[in-house]
């Protein structure tokens, strides 16, 4: 799958992923009300709006970019009808040719993650039968709880070539009270990088490892230092727009080959049309706006890194 | 709902937390034929199998027990149908006046964890509308991310008067990898503690706070120093029983006043059935080898209490 997404980098000419994140309040009113209309201010009438809305956004991007990153918890919050929203996305992004990726985080103890491996990324045996519960093609996972926390997550990646992007030094402010401290005075986000880089090593697609690793936008010092650490481990920059992160903060997250990153943006693209940028489009055509916003963080990455040159 | 733990624990005797992951080779054939017979080896099948095996631990031990614990990546497995269990697991066990700990280690950026938050501890908006999703009364998490990850499940169960137990020094074997690093002469794993006493000060119930503690009991003297570091918040203890933990091993998560832990058991108790120690019950009555194994594990921590006065 780590070739495929290459492959999809390399054609689209977008190190691009776009995080599918609905919050309700992003869903344009003709949508909320349609599906209200239909299934009432209830669990189900909110998941179809957010269903259509995903829907609307993937049709009218998916041959600019090579992947999408649902959040599952903007799903979960709805229980059950969240998640066969997220996994209807799930199917429909696969129809229409993407790499998906689960920003998931799961982790636990070793025969609990191999539950949610199996379940996320896998198969599950019912009696002689095997089934795949929700099919994502890579997964976000915490390393927290360590080695056994993460292998059975490589041990379903290497049956199914699938894989991982491990949390090293997450984008959001506080990501520093425990992934800054020294220890032998590095700080731990370098040990977890060092970790993802030897389970990496072993797992190899073509030119990059399925391995990878989260690393915020937000903190472009720590990518630059991070990516020496993880030479041929992939890096998901989530951060970049909403939460701060520029074109030119993205720089030192690829390797000299153009490649070894890609960046989400979440409510920069799905919400693009409540920003003034893309205001012209007006809330009936959110989905075009989210099409020009993907175009413009191509255009910023991609001159980012020719000025890097 | 900190309080009312503790007043179903002095009630039972018996600061246990039955943890209700079920593997769906614990099932016995009985039920899983049944289930087969009537929805095929299907997802529906595996886990009708597995909600009618809960139902019957529970209907078997309730009375004995102030909690259950259902570890949510083993319903997740099985995907949609999977969490349809888990879900119909939660409200069966509120129906029998249990205290549910959703076991689900989640954690993400600020507006994520609000996500999670609300779907498994809170209500989600739905135009004028509010819904509960998941409905916990305590949730696991996992605070690699941070206070900002931590915050909203906070303000959350102050909202709803529920509860946190957040990963500080977990069971399994390497759970040191990163845990146990050092940082200025001090694991890890106590600097987490310390943020979560911090926490857990500002948001107290009747004698104890509702922000806790996960301690694995396979390291009882990480025990001994996290019980100091946190003496107001609970300590959820895994790892009695199938993973190595013995009563006299728990002794230091107590406080003097016998509260302050509360013991999980997993497989020790829904496969009772299989061990050496019960098998006189028989696969028919395996409910009733689950009930034997809890009053012998209350009678294991209650004499090792004793002992130590």
């Amino acid at each position: 799958m780590i070739n495929k997404l290459i492959d999809k980098i390399k054609e689209t000419h977008a190190p691009i992923v776009v995080g599918l994140d609905p919050m309700l309040s992003y869903v344009p009113t003709h949508i909320t009300e349609a599906a209200f209309k239909k299934y009432g201010e209830t669990l189900d009438g909110a998941c179809e709006a957010i269903w259509q809305y995903n829907k609307a956004i993937v049709d009218a991007t998916y041959d600019l970019i090579p992947a999408v990153k649902p959040q599952i918890a903007m799903y979960e919050q709805f229980g059950i009808p969240g998640l066969v929203a997220f996994k209807k996305t799930v199917d429909y992004c696969h129809e229409k040719g993407l790499v998906v990726i689960g920003d998931i985080k799961r982790g636990d103890i070793g025969s609990t993650s191999g539950a949610y491996a199996v379940g996320h990324l896998g198969k599950v045996k019912v009696g002689s039968k095997e089934y795949r519960g929700f099919d994502e093609d890579f997964a976000t996972i915490n390393p927290y709880m360590g080695l056994d926390a993460v292998k059975p997550f490589v041990d379903v990646c290497k049956e199914e070539k699938k894989g991982l992007f491990i949390l090293v030094k997450t984008s959001n402010p506080s990501s520093g009270d425990f992934q800054d401290r020294l220890i032998d005075g590095r700080p731990l986000y370098e040990w977890v990088g060092e970790k993802v880089n030897e389970w990496g090593k072993d797992h190899m697609g073509d030119s990059y490892s399925y391995i990878g690793a989260v690393v915020g936008a937000t903190y472009p010092e720590q990518g630059k230092i991070l990516r020496k650490v993880m030479p041929k481990s992939f890096i998901l920059v989530p951060g970049y727009g909403a939460q701060g992160g520029q074109g030119k903060d993205l720089v030192h997250f690829f390797n000299e080959d153009g490649l070894g990153a890609i960046v989400n943006s979440s409510r920069g693209i799905i919400a693009a049309y409540k920003q003034d940028k893309y205001a012209k489009y007006g809330e009936a055509n959110f989905a075009e706006a989210s099409r020009a916003a993907v175009i413009d963080m191509r255009e910023d990455i991609q001159s980012a890194l020719e000025a890097a040159k």
